[in-house]
């Protein structure tokens, strides 16, 4: 498969959410047309992003619903359940545990970490909280790909690290931190402070054109 | 000022952080060759992004780090405090209550909104949780720009038309919704697990390649 540019990707997430609530409609065939409409972006703009994974569509039929939330599902990984675990069970992370879009995405958290001795034994929805030492053990019996991390910035990178030595293979970081990690540990940053100062320009912006 | 490019826009928060840092460290001059090292990225992309606001570097003399901070934040800006308040005071609304790096951008928190009765009238990270009931009120008295939405879907859209009506410019939007609003209010939206379905497509892509 050729290389997809990065915002392509950003995009595919919404396509999915949007192709889910459609077969959740029962439309199981939409337009290049309709589907631009609903999405409040460009039809070319649609054709030209599925056409980065060799297109799904047929001329005068349009989509196949079921059929393109699948491929975009396989292209994302997100057909099989997911395991997670999230490090870090302060209120960030116990929001996280709870937060029912995770589970509706097909990521299930399997358990949370801390070395709080107030929270861990504790069970936060359904999830009993773990001492941050038994994450090695963890580990050897439970097969997780991806690390949620929601940790103190001067603890972020040893347990990120320690996270890729147990076999964890992506880590969402949401610690304003930058991670060095080995190259084959896909990383992705939520940085929330980030988005307000984001925000802050773009409001800034539209101030000063005002 | 001519317009910059969103890709750019998106890594100022990342050097408001790093030249911040350098502040604090005392280091009051760098080289764009030396920033770049810090930071893991090309001088050359460093020099390029920051001369798309009319390049604030010497030749021979590098950065003077005071200043370019000062300048990025009045271009993000968060050189002056901005107040925001949290309409939904979950699991997630009371995580950014309470989260340290908003108030360390410059961000402040002053209010938050909910109607569930047994969340209104407690205080939560020092703030008063009030009933969305008085949001037009509050607006009127106390100027706010900014409003971070972790709502149920279904009331998102409404919370936020009335929160542009009541005068805010700019809304950090958790819900998992696309909010339909007036043009000139600036929208970001946080989608978490669109944060982890691109993860997920990084970790399935290494794979394929390993």
């Amino acid at each position: 498969m050729k290389k997809v540019p990065a915002a392509v990707i950003r995009r595919l997430p919404r396509y999915h959410r949007y192709l889910e609530d459609l077969l959740k409609n029962e439309i199981f065939r939409i337009s290049s047309r309709e589907l631009s409409e609903r999405m409040g972006v460009t039809a070319s703009q649609i054709r030209q992003d599925l056409n980065c994974f060799g297109g799904f569509g047929q001329q005068g039929y349009g989509y196949h619903v079921e059929h393109l939330y699948q491929q975009i599902g396989s292209i994302l990984g997100v057909n099989n359940e997911n395991n997670l675990i999230i490090l870090g069970a302060g209120k960030l992370g116990q929001a996280l545990a709870k937060y029912p879009n995770f589970q509706k995405s097909g990521f299930h958290v399997c358990a949370m970490f801390d070395i709080d001795p107030s929270i861990v034994g504790h069970t936060i929805a359904g999830i009993r909280v773990r001492h941050s030492d038994e994450l090695e053990d963890f580990l050897k019996t439970h097969p997780v790909r991806i690390a949620v991390l929601t940790l103190p910035k001067h603890v972020t990178n040893e347990m990120a690290m320690r996270c890729a030595a147990g076999g964890i293979k992506g880590i969402l970081n949401f610690s304003y931190v930058d991670l060095d990690l080995p190259e084959d540990i896909a990383i992705e940053n939520v940085h929330l402070s980030d988005s307000l100062m984001t925000l802050s320009y773009k409001i800034t912006r539209q101030e000063q054109t005002d």
